[in-house]
C-alpha cells in the first residue's frame, strides 16, 4: 500500500515537476477557493465529510503556487480565522474579576485562534499529519519577509509539539535491512558529515555502526530524527578516521566505546520542536541493552562558533586571553599551516587554551554561547575531551582551526549535570580539559 | 514485549487486588507528594528526566485510593497549575485594545492552564497515554461529586481530542487471528447485545460476520471503539435471528446486505471524543471493497427512548396521538401481550405508528429526541424501516416494545442528508416508514 | 487474509458437518475420480497446471467418507504408483556389479516411489502442506486395519522428515497477545494436564508462566508441539500446586526454577517426527536469554508405566525386590489409602525405592523402560527428584500412585549425559535419587 | 536480529576477503576434519547436538578453500556416505523376487545415499538452508573438471527440489518500501537488462512498474527469483523505450497492458529447479487483482539463438529459406546497417520472416530450438508479435539482430497452448506473426 507520507510528497513533486510558472495566476486566485474550503471544514459540514473536504484542502494546497501559499497563510490571519473577540473581551472580564481555574480554562478555550482547529480538522486526510508538516515547513520560509506570519507559526508549533510528544515517537534502529525510502532520507537529510550516495550509507550501517531514528505513527517512511554511532576501541583521533571507507570493520563484541559522530533532523517543518535530547539518551538505554560491553558513551562534534569567535575578539581581549602569543596566532593565516611541524607545535597549545576558555567561559546569559556545547550540556553531558587536528575538512578549519570535541554522557551522572548547569550554570567537565585552561609555563 | 498499555494496567489492577482500604491513609497521603513530582515535572528538572519523573508520577498515582485521586485532581485547581494571571490580564488588556492574529495567540498561549503541559508530560511515561485517558476516565467519576473539577475535564478533554484526532487512529478488521489480549475486551464493552464468553465471540466472528475497531499507535491492544456487523440476505427480522447461535453461516458471497447491529465504546476516558460516526462510514467504505456484492448497508438499532416517551406523555397528547384507541395500550400492560394474536394484531399498526411519530417528529431543539436516532440522523443516514418484534429480549420490551429500527447509509446521500438535518432539521426517510404516519383508514 | 490452513480444516469439517453418511457411496465412487486426477497431476499436464490441480485433489480428497479414503490410499499400492520395475531391476544389477556412488544415486532414483512426487505436488494446492500432515493423519488411523498400507506412511514419514527438519522451525512464545485461532489449538492438543477453557489458559499464560511452541512457515496459525512451563521459587510439591487457579502469581524477577510441566503435540500427522527434543533445549536457551535469574530447568513429569510395571511383576520378582513388606503394599489397594497417615508412612519409603529401582533399572534393551524417563534421558537430562503425592488426580493415582518425577535440563551436561545413555545406557542421576535405591535400615 | 543468510554469507566473505591462499594447505587439510564432523553429525551423537554440530560443519566448510571444498566433495564418494551394499542388494532381490509396494519402498530407503540425510543435518544449523544452497552452488563450479561428482550433485538437486516446493514460496512484491539488503540482490542479479546502480533500479520500481520475486521462509533476505514488469499503453516499440531513465511515469490506472521484461534468477545453487513458470503466473493473477484495467500480459524477450542459427545455416538451407535475396543479408555485415534507410527497408521483411520461421519451425526434437521461446511456449504463452530494432544494444544485435519477441500469456488459453505443445508440438501463434511466414510478394 502506498504510505500516506508518500501520497502528499507525490502530489507536490508532480507539481513541482510540471513547471510552477504556469500555474502562476491559478495557484495564486486559488488560495482563495481554498479558504472558502477552509471554512467549509470548520463548519458543520466538515462534521459529515470531513475526511473527504480535508483531503480536497490538502491537494489544492498542494496545487498552490509559492505565491499562492503565502496568500494562503496570510488569508490566516483574517478574523474568520480567530476567535469571536467579544467572547474573549468577556471572558477576559470574568477571569480579571475572579482569577480561578474554571474562568482562566474559559478563557483559554474561547481564545483558541480557530485555524487551530483548521489544522487539526486537515489531518483527517490520509497523510494530513505530514501535509500539515510541509505546510510549517513552507511557512518557516515566508517568516523572514512576512513578519506578521509569526503568530501563525506560533500556532502551528503550539499544535505539532502536542501531537509530536515523545510518548508517540519510538525508536527504531536503522540498517541495511531497512526499507530504502526511509534510506535515501538518511542520505538527503545528514546535515554534519554529507553521506556520499548508496556505497558510503552502507559502510555506516555496517556491523561496528549503529543508526537510530525517531519516528511517529502517523509518518511511517519519514524518519523524524537520527543518530550515527561508531562502536570503536578507545576515542578516534579524527572525524576523517571514522569515515573513512577502507577501515576495517570492528568486531562489536571488541568495541568498548559508543561514538556518536551525526545528528540530523529531518524534518523542517518541525523546527524548534526538539528530540535530540530524547534520542540521544535512549540510544544509550538501547545500546546498554544490546549488552557489547561498551563503557563510554561519547559525542565527536564540531566547535561551530570557536574561530568566529576568536576572530571577533577586540584586541584587548585578544591581548588579555592570548598575551604575547597573539602573534602566534598570524602563523595561521597561511593555508596548511597545520602541515609546518613549527608552526603545528607554537600554535596547538596556545589553540587549546583559548578553545577551552570559549567552550567553559563565554556564555550567553548562563548558557554555553557555543550552541553544540550548549544543546550537549543542556541535555546533562559532560565537556570530555577536545581533540587536535580532528576534523581536516575545510569546513572543520573554516569552524574551529580542525579542533573537535568529545562530550560524554554518562547516564547516572545526566541528571546532576543537568541540574547543575541549569540552575547554577556549572559546568561538567573532565580533569584533562580543566587542566588545558592554565597558563602555560613561562618559557 | 509486554506492551505499555498492559503496564498500567496491571499496575493499576494490582493495587486493586490487594484492597485499597489497607492503603487508605497512604492513598491519601500520596497526593500531596505526588504533587510535588508533578511540580517537579513541570519545572526545568523536567526537561533533562522527563521520562523517568513521568513513570514516577504514574506509578504514585495508580497507587493513589480513589479519595487520594480526588485530592489529586483537586490539587489541579491551585494557582500553581494554572497561569500568571497578571501575564493573563496584560495579554487580555492587549488584546482588547487591539484585537488581532498577534494579540490573540498571545492571550491564547499565556492563558493556556499548566496543567495541559503536565498532561503532556505525564505522556512520556511508558503507556502514558493510556494513564491519561485512565486519569480521565476517574475523573469522570468525579464529576458528579465535585462539579468544580469541570474545568480540569475540559483541558483533558482538549488534550485527548488532538492527540485522538482521527487522523492519527487506524482501523483493524478483527476476527479469530486477533491476540486473545483484544478480543477479550470486545467481550468486555459491548454494550448493545452482551456478549456470551468465547463461543459467543467466536460465532460473531464467522465468515458471514464482521467486526472493525478504530486503534491508536499508542494503546495497541486496546481497541477504541467497535462495531459489529452481519452480512445477510435481506433484512433480518429480528436482532435474536442475528444473534442466534445455531444459525447456519452464510457464504459471504451471498449475501446483499451489511446490518450493522452493534457499536460499542471501549474506553470510558474518551467519552464525548466521537469516533462512531467515522468508524461506521469507514467501515462501509471497508466493505465496499471487499467486493462482496453487499449493496445495502444498514442498522440494526434499538430505539432506547420510545417507551419512555410514550409513558410520559400528558393524557392530552395522548389522546391526541392515540385517539379513541388509547384503551388498546392498556392491552400492552400484561406481560407476553405479544403473544396473543387478537391483541398483537390490534396494537401492531398503532405502535408504528406512534413510533413512526417518535422517530420523525418528536425533537429536542431540532434534533430527534431519540439518542440512537439523532447520531444516525446526524451522519447522515436514513430511516429506512422499522420492526415489529425485532428485539424480544427483556431490554428490548422495556425500551420500545420489542421494537428496532433500520438506518440507512447510502454512500452518495450522506452528506445532502447530514446538511438537511443540520441546517434544516429535515429528516431522510423512505417512503415505507413515512406511510407508516399516516393515520389508520376508519373502521 | 484467510491462511491456507484455515481453509483446509474449512473444506473438510463442512464436509464433516453435513453427514457423512448421504456423501458415502458418492465419497466412496470419489476415490477413483480423485485417482486419475491423481495421475494427471505427475502427468505433464501437471507442470502447466499444477496447482489448479493439487486444490482439486485436494479438495476431493477432502469430501471423501472415511471408506472412500481408505479406498484412496489402497489405489497408491498400484503399480501406476510405484515405479517401473524393469528399470529398477537394471539399475539393480548395475549396482550388484560396481556399487559405487553412480549406481547408487541412479538406483535410488528409479526406486523412489511415484506417490512421493505426487505428495510433493498435491503440496502445490493452497494449505497443501497441511493437507498432506492431514492425509497422513487418516493414513495412520487405518493401519491397524489395513497394514499393507505401512509402505505408504512410510513414504509419507520421509516425506514429512524432511519438510518439517528442526532447520525450517522457528520458535514463538505463546501469551495472551497469541491470536485465539492459536489459543484454541492449545486447549484442543494439551495432553498432560488437560485445559479447562479460556480462563484456565489465561492462567497458564499469566507472567509467571512460559509458553513456547514450534511452527513451521507453511502452516502459520498451527503449533507443532508446545511446551508449559512454570518460573517458580524451589520446585513445587505437586502439579495441583502448580496448576491451582487461585495461587498468586510471583513476580518473574523472583523465580530460580524453570518448571516443564507439560509437553504436547497437535498433530497426529506428524506422529514419529520428534521435534520435543529440540523444543526443550531451545526453551531452556530462549529462558537463559531472558536473563530473568532462573538457574535450574527441571520438568515435573508423569511416571505412566509404574503402577502396571509393578502389578505385572510376576511373585518372583516381587518377593526379590520388596521382600518381607509386599503385604505392605496389599493396603494400597484400599482408595484413600495415603489420606491414612499410618498406611502412607509405611508405603512411602517402599514405594519411593520401587520407583527408583523402575526409573533406574527396568530396561528395554539398553534404554530405559518408562517411556517418559527413556525421553528425557535420550535428551541428555538427569533424573533429579521423585516427588510423593506430587499428582493426586485419578490419573496420577492410576499410573503411579501419584508419584512424578523431576528431570533436569543441564545446559553444560547434556552432550555429555546423552552419550553416556546411548553408548553405554547408563544413566544421569543425582545423588538424592540414587540414595532412594538403598534398601531401608532393618527395623 | 542478524538474518541466519547473513551469517553464512558473512563467515564466508569474511574469508574471501582475508586472502584464500594462504589457507591452502589448512584449507584442503580441513577437508578431512570436516568429513570426521560429519560423520559425527550423522551418528547419535548428532541426534542430541544436532543443532551445534551442523554449525560447527557449516563454519569450517566456510574455511576451506576451493581445493578443500572440492576434496569434501570428493570425499562424500567414500562408502561411509552411500548405503550398507548388502542391505541394497538384499532389498533389490526381494523386490525382484516380489515387485510390489512393500519391496519397492524397502529398497528405496536402504539405497538412500547417507549424505542426504547429511544435508538434512547441516539444514539445523542457523542459516543451514542457504548453506546448503550454496554448498551446491560451489559443487556445480566443479562439475565440469570433476564429472564423477554428478551423483552428488543429483542427491543435492533431488533434495532441494524438494525443499523449495512451490508450496512453500511466497511471492512478494518489491517496491522502494522493500528493504536495501534485498534490492542490492535485485541490482547485482538481474541477468537480461543490467540495472545501473540505485538510481536505476529506483526508477524501475517506480508508479508504472511492477517487480515481485519468490521468497523461501528459511532465507528471508534472498529473492530466488524475480520477474520486473512495465505497465504501459500499448506495446512498447523497443526495450531501450522501456528502460529510459527520463521518461515520463504512467499513471498506473491508464495503464492497458503489462510488460513482463526480465526474468532472473538470483540463486545459482538452485539451477534446473524451476520457478518461472509458477512466477510468471502468479504475477499475472496478481495484477488482475490490483485491479488497474490491465487487460493483456505479455513479454518483451530477447531472441537469444536466432542470428547464431542464421550464421550456421548451410548454403544449401539458406538459399532454399532465403532465396535469392540472400545478397541482401551481406548488407547487414556492415556496422549500423540499419541506419541506412535503403538497407533497412529491404532487410526488414526478409529478416522478419526467417525469425518467424526460426521460432515456428526450427525444432529441437518436438520442442523449439530457441530456448526462451521453449521456455514461454511450455508455460502455456503464445507467440504475439515479432519486433523490429527492438533492442538496439550490441548485445541485442549480436543475438537476433537487434529483433525481439512478445509472447502473450492469457490465462484462459494457457493450460491448452501447453498441452497442444507438449504433446503434439503445436507452437500457440498469433495471426499477425502467422502472415509473416508468408513468402513476400514477387516484385
Amino acid at each position: 500500500m502506498m504510505s500516506p507520507g508518500v501520497l502528499w510528497r507525490d502530489v507536490w513533486d508532480s507539481i513541482a515537476n510540471r513547471g510552477l510558472d504556469l500555474l502562476g495566476r491559478r495557484g495564486r486566485a486559488g488560495a482563495s477557493s481554498l479558504s472558502s474550503l477552509c471554512l467549509d471544514l470548520l463548519s458543520e459540514r466538515g462534521e459529515a465529510s470531513g475526511t473527504a473536504l480535508a483531503r480536497e484542502v490538502a491537494e489544492q494546497y498542494g496545487r498552490l503556487t509559492p505565491r499562492g501559499r503565502e496568500a494562503f497563510f496570510l488569508s490566516l490571519l483574517e478574523p474568520e480565522y480567530l476567535a469571536d473577540p467579544q467572547a474573549v473581551i468577556a471572558a477576559a472580564e470574568k477571569y480579571r474579576a475572579n482569577p480561578n481555574s474554571d474562568t482562566l480554562t474559559a478563557l483559554c478555550t474561547v481564545s483558541e485562534p480557530l485555524r487551530q482547529e483548521l489544522f487539526r480538522r486537515i489531518n483527517l486526510a490520509p497523510g494530513g499529519t505530514e501535509g500539515v508538516v510541509r505546510m510549517r515547513e513552507d511557512l518557516l520560509k515566508m517568516l523572514p519577509e512576512y513578519s506578521e506570519l509569526r503568530s501563525v507559526d506560533s500556532d502551528l508549533r503550539h499544535l505539532l509539539s502536542s501531537w509530536f510528544n515523545r510518548g508517540f515517537l519510538h525508536i527504531e534502529r536503522i540498517d541495511w535491512h531497512t526499507p530504502a525510502i526511509i534510506l535515501e532520507k538518511l542520505i538527503e537529510h545528514e546535515a554534519v558529515h554529507e553521506i556520499q550516495g548508496w556505497d558510503d550509507l552502507r559502510r555506516r550501517l555496517a556491523a561496528d555502526r549503529r543508526c537510530f531514528a525517531f519516528f511517529h505513527p502517523a509518518l511511517p517512511d519519514q524518519p523524524l530524527i537520527f543518530v550515527e554511532v561508531a562502536l570503536t576501541r578507545g576515542l578516534p583521533p579524527s572525524i576523517q578516521h571514522l569515515l573513512d571507507g577502507s577501515r576495517e570493520t570492528l568486531a562489536p563484541g571488541r568495541a568498548d566505546t559508543a561514538v556518536f559522530y551525526s545528528i540530523s533532523n529531518c524534518l523542517e517543518g518541525l523546527r524548534g520542536i526538539s528530540f535530540g535530547n530524547f534520542l540521544i539518551k535512549q540510544v544509550v538505554a538501547e545500546l546498554q541493552a544490546e549488552n557489547l560491553g561498551v563503557k563510554s558513551f561519547v559525542t565527536l562534534s564540531p566547535i561551530p562558533g570557536f574561530r568566529a569567535w576568536l576572530n571577533g575578539l577586540t584586541l584587548e581581549r585578544k591581548h588579555e586571553l592570548v598575551g604575547q602569543e597573539a602573534k602566534v596566532l598570524d602563523a595561521m593565516q597561511a593555508s596548511n599551516w597545520y602541515k609546518r611541524p613549527q608552526v603545528e607545535q607554537q600554535v596547538r597549545p596556545l589553540l587549546l587554551r583559548l578553545c577551552t576558555h570559549y567552550l567553559l567561559n563565554e556564555r550567553k546569559g548562563d548558557r554555553a554561547l557555543d550552541p553544540v556545547t550548549a544543546f550537549h550540556l543542556g541535555n546533562g553531558a559532560a565537556i570530555e575531551q577536545i581533540n587536535w587536528l580532528a576534523d581536516k575538512s575545510e569546513k572543520g578549519f573554516a569552524r574551529s582551526f580542525g579542533l573537535m570535541a568529545n562530550y560524554a554522557y554518562r547516564p547516572l551522572q545526566i541528571e546532576r549535570n543537568h541540574e547543575a548547569y541549569i540552575k547554577q550554570g556549572r559546568i561538567a567537565v573532565s580533569g584533562r580539559v580543566q587542566s588545558l585552561l592554565e597558563a602555560p609555563a613561562k618559557k
